[in-house]
């Protein structure tokens, strides 16, 4: 049996790049890992390797196929990256996955009942996606989702294997739970010196087009109280933005984008457009932070100098639901941690997961191991060997939890 | 003897586009209009057409050239333009310079003291610069003004007829004054129903980069607590501009670029470049507005949330002072307008001109009659022909006051 250690080495290898780790979704550099998997567990007899429409990896038992009726529990995760990303984001959860399977094998019962899932394309890097194949996987996929282009114009229904059955979705096993472990690509474990983080749920994400709509005109003979500056109001709601959850946990709010038309340093603003995001774990909290932000749109709005200030607008661009993990599966691991005496606490996920997909197809549960100075999509991304060890052993324990479930 | 306007309407149809005007400068389109002129006045005895170092077009009293002691009174502006722009921005001035020189060729002795300049590339498109030309006649050309490049690689030294005159500079002729006028593209005119405009001087202008340095992080795992936003303290700084000039008359301060780095809705702001630009009419109102800018990225530094805040910094990019027009032709001009009894008030120019340039060589005035609707830079730039015949009329008797006077 691997070490997941050793796995990932390997696994790292695959890149397109020097810099980091490179496999954009549906490239070589994605199958070659895929395949890389698939050489690792060919050994152990029993695995059937499919693939599914949006060409997602199950390395199953072979009796959990075709029109067997038995239920298996699926670990995975995702090995595409982003651009001279880093080692662990995916292909951490991938190689606890394979090394639980390989762990069971002796085991002729968990073994029948315990596979692995690679989903295609999480980063969303190429085709200005995300999570794409556990939406596929989750039964969300929509035509629009499969005629997103990357930047040669190719679309997503070009590459998966098969574009129909994306939509009218059937996945090749029954799974009778989804269960993922991640870096957590932030701090709040290393903070609070934890060693695993129970995830309640993913958050949501809203974004929102923040235009403001003014006039362009000559910054020298236009007299302040003539212009209709569109950055000023905007700059405004953005200065404000960090008060809209200072009172709120687990909530955050970004502009992390702004374009200034003309953009020439004698020119002042004609149109301006930012983008707002609001990530918050439940839809209540959401819509606290929504209405927020309208109060300040409204208000930069009112207190423009001038009578012919510049209009302000909020438009929603993407909606995506807060979800909750399981709460069986979430009881059980902490249950195993507490007997294990491992260090852990409760958090939400503030980023997006493939787990927030696959709670729509079955039970799904996730925990965190800390990163390093909280650093993730960047070459230095890394966890300590013994946290990553202990991945590997937490998943066993809860992997087993979770058939036990299955069965009772 | 042709009417201003129907020399205004023959160089409008000298252009590299349908829409406006468009005569980048050292194109074919600029030679052109200065070749236009020479043969509009070639009929006239007595005028020479002279290049200096730059390209700058004069066309002069022969008796003026050489080793004659007589210095003329000049009167231009430029015939180059900005991409689609107006009919009148620069040809107006030339346009009225050429009326005057063929109203006074009957007068044996002004016709032998008056003559017309055509400055290069006032309007800086080409070479992102601006009042090349006039910056080589005031005596103000650095070997870095040359070293411009235009979007083809091609420098200001490559395109003029002599680089190295345009630093050690002579001019093809002695002048005792300099008399421009041009349309004022603003509303201050037409709102005050005056139909001239004394320029009091050419507002200085200074240039700031305003630089927000922080760090790029994950927008949903990096909590507001430990974001280093680049981003809200420069929206603070940019939010409050305009207080920094709400008592002040004639100062404006605008944004009217920033670019934000990486640029990704899910990514916080690392790194924020935003351009400040202050104009006002003297040096102690611009350290004035200075101050107050510098005073607002302090405080904005200071209250940002958390103690990891980004770091602000404000650089001087450009600078140029406020020139004042000469008091005795300004004085001349109102009583003059007094005489005629056209209405008319003192205003600065807050756009460059190829005045404040000229003020360094002799001394020199600028009057502005009304734009309609304040609009330039743009096809539907305008005036009513009863302004631009005034035009002519004003500057005529300005510049036998100005003849007198140099007499005197």
């Amino acid at each position: 049996m691997t070490a997941v250690i050793d796995l990932l080495r390997d696994i790292r290898r695959i890149t397109s790049t020097e810099r980091g780790s490179t496999r954009l979704a549906y490239t070589h550099y994605e199958d070659a890992a895929h395949d890389l998997l698939w050489q690792h567990l060919g050994a152990l007899s029993g695995l059937s390797r499919v693939e599914d429409a949006a060409g997602n990896l199950f390395i199953v038992p072979t009796n959990a196929l075709g029109d067997s009726p038995d239920p298996v529990v699926l670990i995975g995760s995702h090995l595409d990256t982003v651009i001279e990303g880093g080692w662990l984001d995916g292909a951490l959860g991938v190689a606890v996955g394979a090394h639980v399977v390989a762990r069971l094998a002796k085991n002729r019962r968990a073994h029948r009942r315990v596979g692995i899932v690679v989903f295609r394309d999480e980063e969303g890097v190429r085709f200005s996606t995300g999570l794409f194949g556990s939406r596929v996987f989750g039964g969300l996929c929509s035509a629009r989702d499969l005629d997103a282009r990357d930047g040669e114009g190719v679309r997503v229904r070009d590459v998966v294997p098969n574009p129909e059955g994306c939509i009218a979705y059937r996945p090749p096993v029954r799974s009778s739970a989804f269960l993922e472990c991640h870096i957590e690509q932030g701090l709040r474990l290393v903070d609070a010196n934890e060693r695993v983080g129970v995830v309640t749920g993913v958050v949501g994400i809203r974004r929102y087009t923040l235009q403001g709509l003014g006039e362009a005109n000559h910054a020298g003979t236009t007299e302040m109280r003539r212009r209709r500056d569109a950055l000023v109001p905007v700059a405004r709601v953005i200065a404000e933005l960090p008060g809209a959850v200072e009172d709120l946990d687990d909530a955050v709010v970004t502009c992390g984008r702004i374009v200034v038309r003309p953009g020439a340093p004698n020119i002042v603003p004609g149109r301006v457009e930012a983008v707002v995001e609001i990530r918050a774990q439940d839809t209540k909290t959401m819509d606290l932070i929504e209405q927020r932000v309208r109060d300040l749109v409204a208000a930069s709005g009112r207190t423009a100098p001038g009578k012919r200030a510049a209009s302000l607008d909020l438009q929603p661009i993407v909606a995506v639901d807060p979800v909750a993990t399981d709460a069986g599966l979430r009881h059980g691991l902490v249950d195993l941690l507490r007997e294990k005496d491992v260090r852990h606490c409760a958090l939400p996920s503030m980023a997006g997961h493939d787990t927030q997909h696959a709670a729509y197809r079955c039970p799904s549960g996730m925990f965190f191991i800390p990163s390093i100075g909280g650093v993730s999509h960047n070459p230095d991304e890394n966890s300590t060997e013994e946290d990553i060890a202990l991945a590997g052993e937490v998943m066993t324990a809860w992997v087993e939890h979770a058939l036990a479930r299955a069965e009772s």
